[in-house]
């Protein structure tokens, strides 16, 4: 399961197909593709911030989605149509000031469904603040 | 079961306490709150679009999210704090133009733990377009 | 959306192909089919206990996910190979004595994948004991 | 987050206080007890398999709600009681004849409530055949 896409590639993607991403400011990154994984990085701004700093459970599910959609892209590659089919969150602790990391592995990249799991964490520490896991269907190969 | 604050004293906390969700323009209204159910309205912007006009899966569970917290606080009062613990999301059907109604209804109000389950659906249709339970986490009453 | 298989035309299907259901006993019987809709129901034996007489979550688990199964067949027919992809549930109440009925509600019944929705109760009880969602793969038709 | 109960421990526990786990035949094992991880061992009877040899989707939700059990008895002791709230589980694979292996992880020890990603595979084999998180409501400690 070597991915076909590497992270800038998928960034232009991204930017090509998906401009509404970075509709309230640019604040994703692809920090590393790798076999059957990836890696996020949200610098959150002022949508994504709750009273006393937190980052928002919204856009921590909205950057899980994001890294479950890249992780599969990196693996099936451009041409591909993949749609979020459920998400499921827990949310640990309150993530702390600082960037947070999304790190994502493919558990299953099946003819129909792809299934990720997703752990997100501020950045160099260890304790999740959230853990997810998403489905996609994805498009025949 | 009977609501202990209307949907425009709640809709007046979330201004004070929670301002950021009309970061991006106010999107967000309270249709109704009645006995174990409250309905929210998105009324989407190009944040929550997605090539095609399609609502996007981060936007609609950002208002599963927020509908799940409005029914809750119409039960248990604005003096209480609830945070999300958990959130699961089946995407059915693409949504297509016009305004998301996200309807929730509280299964459970306990001691510790609320649990609401959110139906989404365009505004006059029947159709599901996505279908979630939300876990809150509420304090001790 | 109708049925196209009976109650009785499932459960001897049920009985032909997965006989191990009832390998503990006899203890699933399908209440009805309706559109859209299936209702079972378990009468629990000492297998399905914990102590206090309570009925244990793996066998409310079960039992949703053959309801869920039910009721696709009975929208889909008796040809087709249907798979749970997940199954997401929430314990709200524990059971009292007594069967415990899993009403069934199809979301979606998609080209590729089935959604339900399961709302657990006690007989004759209004409130749920569990809530649970599940998604089948079911195959092209 | 050091375990306090020893494998045998908890087994002696549940065989004391849940005996029904035993009820058609003794299947579970728990292979080892470390820092924030538990592994258990399902060597699956008659009860557990569908046509075709294959475990069934009912018997891994009931490892897994097991094993999550066991990890968080591990870490808090014999005197809670802990009650699962909810369980979220995805299939990936069939499982091949054999024992199946539970790794399960603490993905949080919080006052109130656990958080325990559980992977499922057969013994031997990398690739997981599920995957589920589950929480469990805790005792104040």
């Amino acid at each position: 399961m070597q991915p076909v896409m590497s992270a800038r590639e998928i960034m232009e993607m991204l930017d090509r197909e998906f401009p509404q991403i970075h509709a309230g400011g640019r604040v994703y990154a692809i920090d590393s593709v790798s076999t059957g994984q990836a890696v996020l990085r949200l610098t959150a701004n002022e949508l994504h911030l709750r009273p006393g700093g937190t980052i928002s459970g919204p856009s921590m599910m909205a950057l899980a989605d994001l890294a479950a959609y890249v992780v599969i892209l990196a693996h099936i590659g451009p041409v591909a149509l993949a749609v979020t089919t459920s998400l499921n969150i827990n949310f640990l602790r309150k993530p702390g000031p600082g960037d947070l990391l999304c790190t994502c592995r493919l558990l299953k990249l099946g003819k129909r469904l792809a299934v990720v799991e997703c752990s997100l964490a501020g950045e160099g520490k260890e304790d999740l603040v959230a853990h997810a896991t998403a489905t996609y269907s994805v498009p025949p190969r």
